[in-house]
């Protein structure tokens, strides 16, 4: 078995403690270990490291390499290219040595809360895998989301480590409220969590028919790698391909067998201050504030508090705040507005403060 | 004419941007100078720089030369002894040149906000004090204040500079609220604002006869003042002086001639960040929000920012917040609870953290 992990996002949402240079999965939010090396550890007891690749930006390679400390092989993405391209490269370098063995590809900045079911539907998954279908986990939705795309449950098809396995009726982007509602209600519709299973050859096949241009593009890599003209060549032909998800790219078109098995171990794709405070109600205080740096707080309930610095943090009398606090920017929002926090890198951005970006 | 500026203040109530090192009257808040330099600017047109006596804590000697700059003589109080004691110490200075010139006693951390007006009835004031009165400007109260002492108004015994002077009828201390409310109502009640004006000679009178042991050691003091032997002396006997307040040590006892003018001039004693967001309307983005400091505020409303640092401050979603962020402390209040603002220091200090309070 081989892992892709997807760690090539740049992370607005949790500003100002995420930044351009610092995305999600490499902060200290839902442990003391980074969402990165959570990811990792939960794929140790499946995958020797040697078959772990960690996809990643450039600006975050220093980053990677600190917290792999060469234990897994990390591949750098000259510029983000989205999930498809990410994914072709690492399955290039696989299917040099193994087209046939499953490849679990994951994203970075994800919560799982039981890694034993994590594990137990991974295997089942690439039980199918081996069989040549692309495979998937999808959450069993808990409210009516519209960040998320959606799968279409089919008819059960078997089982796999006695877990069932089913056939994809479709894959649906981003849907609007009405609809998401209509999801839930109907139980036939699992949040797409990013989290594929497939074998090289499978995912190789389904990118030259669905996206060939991409394909090319992967193929001249590919054939530099291992070479001195692999730098050079990766320099020079990955800026060039396609931005295009492996979602959009391909599991929307493609003609391969698509399955889906219920990733029903507790997930959450972390998606903001506010996601983060209700993953991690086991380490609220008696007011029932996150305090996930040390504060003094008086009469003050249900906030988060997430610094970087060895300031001394003061609470009084507030309520349902997020106070984020590091050494060249300090954020303090209402929680029920963590979906906009995306909007003060932007705005900094646009008003040539970057380095706060 | 003479002024006293009592600068003793410790300040706990502005915390963490006023700490025992650095009180109220060394703030920026209410302008961009200090309430210490806009107390001497407000005397300037009535009184010379060397007829100006800064009283301080030793604390607080090194912040208040920078700020004077040698042009005012500033007087160490080896510890911090109340009003009484800091008084009779400049008295008993200024009573060796000029017993019988005006002396007006002014704390260094109160606005003003019409400084003419205020001149004005401080030369009224100067004109009874020179028949041996002691005078007092009262602030006409405009809410059910219980964090303040009174003095109720006697029989109108004439006019100064065209100004009514009252006779007191008494001091009263901080009353209760139903007793607040009554005088509000009566409007024979004014706030004791701690601005006093007498002579030399007045004053030290009086203390030697209310506080005759007080008297005694600032004759002491008084002897070896212009001698080698004043440090030494001040430094035995101060310390051992008798703490208390001109007002009950006094004002509540003297036989003296007592007279009080009306402070109709806008009077605050900024005692707490709301009562400086009250004060500040002229300041107010179109939110109502006060930024003292530059902050990026996004669908944010009546918070005050006020900075010491130069991190970038960014507001969502929020209201009423006091968010004060200094380079090792950061607060985040409710505007209604300042006044439990002081709480921060005194358990910091309990819990042994000194460099924070």
């Amino acid at each position: 078995m081989y892992a892709i992990v997807m760690a090539g996002g740049s992370g607005t949402r949790f500003w100002p403690a995420s930044r351009e240079r610092m995305p999600k999965q490499f902060l200290r939010i839902t442990s003391d270990r980074t969402l990165f090396e959570e990811t990792l550890d939960r794929i140790k007891p499946l995958i020797t490291d040697e078959q772990v690749y960690v996809v990643v930006n450039r600006l975050h390679e220093e980053t990677t390499r600190k917290l792999t400390q060469g234990n897994v092989r990390v591949m750098i993405e000259p510029v983000a290219r989205n999930t498809a391209p990410c994914i072709g490269l690492a399955a290039i370098h696989i299917a040099r040595a193994d087209e046939n063995s499953p490849i679990i590809v994951l994203p970075a900045d994800h919560f799982i809360r039981d890694h034993e079911r994590f594990a137990l539907k991974l295997r089942a998954a690439c039980e199918a895998a081996r069989e040549g279908a692309i495979v998937t986990l999808g959450i069993p939705p808990t409210r009516p989301e519209t960040g998320y795309g959606y799968v279409e449950l089919g008819e059960e098809v078997g089982k796999a480590k006695g877990e069932a396995v089913f056939e994809v009726r479709k894959f649906v982007e981003k849907p609007d409220f009405e609809t998401a509602v209509e999801y839930l209600r109907g139980e036939r519709h699992l949040w797409n969590s990013g989290i594929f299973i497939f074998t090289a050859k499978t995912i190789l096949t389904e990118i030259s028919e669905c996206l060939p241009d991409l394909y090319e593009g992967l193929e001249e890599i590919g054939e530099a790698m291992g070479s001195d003209r692999f730098a050079s060549v990766i320099e020079r032909v990955y800026p060039r391909l396609k931005s295009v998800s492996i979602d959009y790219g391909v599991m929307e078109n493609t003609s391969a067998m698509v399955r889906v098995l219920s990733g029903d171990f507790g997930w959450s794709d972390v998606g903001s201050w506010q996601a983060l405070y209700e993953l991690r109600a086991d380490k609220y205080d008696e007011d029932e504030n996150l305090l996930l740096s040390e504060a003094t707080a008086i009469d003050a309930k249900r906030n988060i508090v997430y610094s970087t610095t060895d300031r001394a943090i003061a609470l009084l009398g507030v309520e349902g705040l997020v106070v984020v606090d590091t050494p060249d920017a300090l954020m303090v929002a209402d929680i029920s507005r963590s979906q906009d926090v995306k909007k003060f890198p932007e705005k900094l951005k646009a008003d040539g403060r970057s380095e706060l970006s």
